[in-house]
């Protein structure tokens, strides 16, 4: 019997974030993208997600290699994970390289086998060959993947948009993606984010223009906030400011890592004696300096939501010009109007994107993604990238542009897609799952856990302590009452002297009975006091009776 | 000396919510609106907010009335607690009035006066003169206020759109507004929620197309999610339901409340015997049934929400269109886009903002705030309802319009603006602010209750038992530790037994030492603990230390 192709992906379905995709034939492996995705609201204190990876563990020895599509961290966030198991080569273009060998760097990972490539390089792991494809996106490196497998040629787009006069020269790769869509693509695989937007998406170079514009009229500072990663954007922010004689500042660690190491590569170019020091800055008039900085998404500790709070040496005032190069990712739109009134507060002229063409998407909307189709003419289709209900629209787009309704698979993180020469089917599951990282503790904390969390978020604890003779269970002292998070204590005291006295009741009982009705004392005391406490306050915090015999 | 007129508002300056502005003069104060507003997502467990009406309490003997411009929850939510201090009339339309008795009976308020008017009437409080004008706004009942006080005439929008064709036929009156204009108006207050948006805000007519197309596209049962206080919305759906042929099923606790007040009223017409129970729905065919819910925001236990969940008996699977007419308010987009892709994953069609006009704001947009001044030529200008961004562009707006730069006041929520019939200046703050409301408490809450709760939200509680003998600190028991919300604890054995180790190490000293003493020891233990556990987890939970004396 022949092998089948397999395509088993390991998150990324029906989410936006930690993208993981293995494929499989035979005895070999390949794994494209390797991230991350940040908590939701509902799992306090997590500080990431990455994809439960135990398939890959149980087929180790199969595995050839990773593929990295671009360097954000929903594609590169869980190598450092993953690299602490699997002593396998990582292949992405060579900005993807050096963010992901920062990352490593920071998360202690030593010795791992980094190879750049080159847009139009072609490797071999096992019997796949992949040849990488430019695309345009929202950071500089990206790719598309051709990968070409026993069974047929898959397209895996990564995250991409069209972009006919990108700022690095260079637009995505149609003649060589349609090369291969002549040939014959078997699957395409292709980032379904925007589609629900109709048209295209606008040229990263647009954006200049608002730069253009809004640098003219500054007559103080200006400062501008954008994600890092955009080189695009920060070359085009740079290339305006030193046009209009300012000099240019970066602040917040990730923009002056990422400029420092974008420069070092050749993929950001700005003079040397154009950028100065935060330091330096007070040796400039106003109209000559240019920040930029972190904080497009109003992250508490960045360097403009430090700014807005006068935490940070900028002090931003009147006369300084603040323009947020970014829209809020979902989640984060409270952060930043919270920083947007209070840069206006502080008496800053801002200009965000309610008001301002200030930013533009790095995904394909509906038209690009049905140029995608036409070029590559696909047998087979699997939408990536996207909550279930993109994927469900990416799939009626489709579905109009001619593939067969029965060879589209809307799968789930865990499905196993398996093709033949034939025909293709979704062929059960394997583990699958979100690993919650926090701290040190890889996948330690659980529904439990993440429960106790939420309850004592809500209305606090609300600990008695109750002294017993060990033997007869006799009251050894008053029992003691210690809450947090529940009401101020200092104003509560009749609360809590009731509380002491229904305690004190309960605790008599344990003096008059067996040890073994201990237990059903101790629950007692606990819905005695969570009734009263709810009578009496309208809130139910954690109830925690702790007996201590002595 | 002549007495001034004060403008003081309590809230809704810098935030959209919980609107109230007091009117002063001589011995006569009114109250605008007196509303709520909902938790920000760092007040752990608080269930809402309103405004400190300490002001409103040291002159409540000169408090005349309530003036109340609609019956949305930042207009009307803080009423059940003013009435229990104040017993004064409140004044409003009669759906605003019919939603406040519902509310004062919800939160057990007996004896309140409430008054019905109509628009066109004028009523006497004090010194004060208040006319009430129709407008257009999400809400039907909607008013405008015209308060002639001895200084001059102020125009209060209230919340406002200029809709020219609206639902009930009767247009925002443009003639009583520019009729105050051309007499004069002192002070314009306007609603500045959408000024971000270019041009004018739909007719809420608009949406009865989109209904009527996917009505007509829909073969199984049509379910449609929107705002229950919306009745223009709800008397849309319901007639493009009947002429469809569809009979009608409300669902979710205030839809089915305002649906048969609205109906009691007069202000929803539908025909008795097109509504159902949900009970009969199953003597009904799919495709006859259209059902009215509440959920479209997300809000957990909703109808939608329940139905995604399949924790209703509405099941909802293939064949079943939804559609969402709303679309998300700040804080809820990824509530929203977790029930639209759970009922995409049910197998239902869904119809939400992205992809179709299933929803027009309430809001007037730029074009409609410039006619507002167009009409009533103010002196000066305050701009209301909005963040601080909102309130800064629509002064901007106002000095486009003419209104003179030193005559707008961008107010901070507790400013006392005074006017005389020469000038007018901010002279002065009164107290003002957030009050939480947590259960049955009132301002109990405060910030290290809130810091106690965030803490224990990101990685729990680690709390340490130590019995001691009373007059020696003598250890009289193993410690014990108990963790909630912190590791999962079966799988923490180690870890734990480190610590009571490390506990009992620190413990022995209190046997040496002066009773004195013993609070830099259990000071000593926290900080331990918190090295240790920080450097074995990386996590820092809340240490409680427990020391029982017997």
């Amino acid at each position: 019997m022949a092998a089948t192709l397999k395509v088993i992906p390991l998150g990324g379905m029906g989410e936006i974030g930690k993208n993981l995709t293995v494929l499989e034939y035979g005895n070999d492996i390949v794994v494209i993208d390797c991230g991350l995705t940040f908590p939701d609201e509902e799992m306090l204190g997590i500080d990431l997600v990455i994809p439960d990876m135990t398939y890959l563990e149980k087929n180790a020895e199969r595995l050839r290699g990773f593929l990295i599509t671009h360097g954000h961290e929903d594609h590169i966030g869980a190598l450092p994970f993953a690299l602490k198991k699997f002593n396998v080569p990582v292949y992405g273009t060579r900005l993807t390289i050096g963010l992901i060998k920062h990352k490593l760097e920071e998360n202690d990972v030593k010795e791992a086998e980094l190879i750049s490539v080159s847009p139009g390089d072609t490797i071999r792991l096992g019997c796949f060959s992949v040849e990488f494809i430019k695309t345009s996106h929202s950071i500089a490196g990206a790719v598309a993947l051709a990968i070409n497998t026993p069974v047929g040629t898959i397209i895996h787009t990564g995250d991409f948009k069209v972009d006919y006069t990108p700022i690095d020269g260079e637009p995505i790769d149609i003649a060589r993606i349609a090369g291969y869509g002549s040939k014959g693509v078997l699957l395409l695989m292709s980032d379904s984010t925007n589609v629900e937007r109709p048209g295209t998406t606008q040229s990263e170079r647009e954006i200049g223009k608002t730069f253009e514009h809004y640098f003219d009229m500054a007559k103080g500072r200006v400062i501008v906030s954008s994600f890092a990663s955009n080189i695009y954007r920060i070359q085009q922010i740079a290339d305006v400011a030193v046009s209009f004689g300012r000099i240019i500042c970066f602040q917040g660690r990730s923009m002056l890592n990422i400029a420092k190491m974008a420069r070092d590569m050749g993929y950001l170019n700005i003079p040397d004696e154009k950028i100065v020091d935060v330091e330096k800055l007070k040796f400039y008039d106003d109209d000559k300096v240019c920040v930029i900085t972190t904080g497009s998404q109003g992250e508490p500790m960045s360097g403009l939501y430090r700014m807005a709070n006068s935490t940070h040496k900028l002090n931003i005032g009147k006369g300084d010009m603040v323009i947020i190069s970014a829209t809020a990712i979902p989640g984060n739109e409270k952060g930043v109007a919270r920083v947007i009134n209070q840069l206006f507060q502080k008496g800053a002229m801002v200009v965000y994107d309610s008001m301002a063409d200030v930013h533009v998407s790095g995904h394909a909307c509906r038209e690009e993604l049905r140029l995608m189709f036409t070029i590559t003419k696909p047998k087979y289709f699997i939408p990536v990238h996207g909550e279930y209900r993109h994927l469900y629209q990416h799939a009626r787009l489709a579905e109009e542009m001619g593939v067969k309704p029965e060879n589209i698979f809307v799968a789930e993180t865990g499905n196993v897609i398996e093709f033949t020469k034939k025909d293709a089917k979704i062929n059960g599951t394997v583990q699958s799952g979100s690993i919650m990282v926090d701290g040190l503790g890889i996948g330690d904390i659980g529904n439990a856990v993440l429960r106790d969390r939420r309850l004592l978020s809500q209305d606090g604890l609300f600990a008695v302590i109750i002294a017993l003779e060990k033997h007869t269970g006799k009251l050894l002292a008053e029992p003691e009452i210690l809450s947090r998070g529940f009401v101020y204590v200092r104003d509560s005291d009749e609360l809590m002297n009731e509380a002491v006295e229904l305690i004190r009741e309960q605790a008599h009982k344990f003096e008059n009975s067996q040890k073994s009705e201990w237990a059903s004392h101790k629950n007692n005391i606990k819905s005695t006091l969570k009734t009263y406490l709810y009578n009496k306050t309208k809130r139910t915090p954690m109830i925690l009776p702790i007996i201590v015999e002595v």
